[in-house]
């Protein structure tokens, strides 16, 4: 990915820095399992303790300097949902939508970190998907149960929209 | 598929009245082999007698009655690259283009049979693909390799647009 | 559109064995008022009486031998919102989603009458829109409104659906 | 867009900083001119000395702290084709393609000063074009002007492939 001196990870005061200068670029994931006729039967959402709730979350990270698309896709897979997640990456870099979240409430969704914006896919996954760090559990819905309002109200701010936009882009938005 | 009293294969004298009174339902399917990071390696072309020359085609073939359009996917790829070929159907049913084809030259393509609107997907097959039919064999190109006049010049009308558009939505068009 | 030998149109009851004889092509069309930055307003559904009900819909229709696909989408806006409509026809034929429509309960939407397979598109129209023939009002909805239940509830079948991807594909579903 | 106390602009020095910590988000905009269907009737290209040879390019530029991508596609049209070049903004924020350049020549294009990430649209413009800045000339070439190798050898690093990519989109790559 990069060469020696091409350093992608930024110290901490710097990137707090760079988060009030520019907007980051971040890839937003929904992990899906799928039969064999490629219909989305299940949604992966990841279980965190945020604060003192739970919170659900989809598969979302930081696009580093010097890195393709295609590598932080596998990269975030794999940090969240292991090594053995097997991931098979879209043949096209055309996300099915993209996010803008500003750290001021308003306009788009709302994170109060920084302003990114976020290129949105939906990847299937076919290998053994184990939760990491700090996830809890890596629970998988069918497209009716994602839907559910309990289910919603646990997202992530953007995530449940997000959610919405994947299942009505592979045909599952009932 | 289809429930007893449904007969989707029509006989030649009824397709071919159809085919002079309503656009025809294609599905075109460019085959790709893919690395791991889901980057397109290899398109498959079929190679054919058609009169007394050579010529290059993607898979392609007509939706049937009460079919869904992942079956006819799925149907025409098996029927082309045999049943061992693996496919891996799209999640969205959403084509990357659509390729119009009329029986009278000028806008669009041209097919003197008919009438045709064909939804364009590509599609990774990770299996065994071997000549069925009267196809002589499945040839695999690199990017590069379809892209030279000599290729493009065999393929039927609009198949080598269709691949360039398609190259060109995988991010491999030069 | 056609030269002088080709009739698009079809007798009632050729039309009637044709959709018992193959997929039918059709278009639909979400028609929407956007503000100057294309961001979605509101969008346009057409109040019908269908039996002893009140019932909404999108503008949809069939596509004619030898007609285009932007042939298609003019004369369906016009046909349903009035020759002053203004309509913006996509610059790309790559629909935002396809709907399937089977004459029998089960997968996709139903349709009693065919076997449909519909493309479906996001159509600004910046002129005067009119009632036309059978449509008793041309109403106009925020994405909001029309998200509400009550709406929803009053949309044909599989219109509901491809509203709610619709507004998903231009980033308006809450 | 951006509140009192937030500043989009960056002195020369941060920018440099940054540019090499963080990928930077751009937007490349292809913008065209349409028929009353919506077909792409020609493409237009800025004509810029760069050291000292002539070379063409795209609409292009950064997206700026807090500002959203609607806001710097209008705002990048507007500063290459003038204050009255009448924008049609696309209605989906999906881009056709997504760029990516890279500081060290290699994979994807080649960008010496930065790692950029670019979100990719065709943008008709309805109303008059003018030069501004450092633009000699806004010419407007038709889909097969474009494609001519004169023109793509004129064209700055990574702007002809995504110039064929965008008319493969809108169905005019021959």
């Amino acid at each position: 990915m990069a060469s020696d001196d091409i350093t992608p990870w930024l110290p901490p005061e710097d990137l707090d820095r760079v988060r009030r200068q520019v907007p980051m670029l971040y890839v937003d994931i929904v992990p899906v399992r799928v039969d064999a006729q490629g219909q989305v039967q299940q949604v992966g959402l990841l279980l965190r303790v945020t604060g003192d709730k739970l919170t659900r979350a989809l598969v979302s990270g930081r696009v580093l300097y010097h890195e393709t698309l295609r590598q932080a896709l596998t990269r975030h897979l794999e940090k969240d949902l292991g090594a053995l997640c097997l991931p098979r990456i879209p043949l096209s870099p055309q996300p099915f939508t993209v996010g803008e979240y500003f750290p001021t409430p308003g306009a788009g969704f709302h994170d109060p970190r920084q302003h990114a914006v976020s290129l949105a896919y939906v990847i299937p996954v076919d290998g053994d998907c184990q939760p990491q760090q700090d996830t809890l559990e890596v629970g998988w819905f069918t497209p009716n149960e994602a839907l559910l309002p309990e289910v919603q109200a646990e997202l992530v701010d953007g995530h449940g929209t997000l959610l919405r936009q994947a299942l009505g882009h592979v045909g599952r938005l009932q």
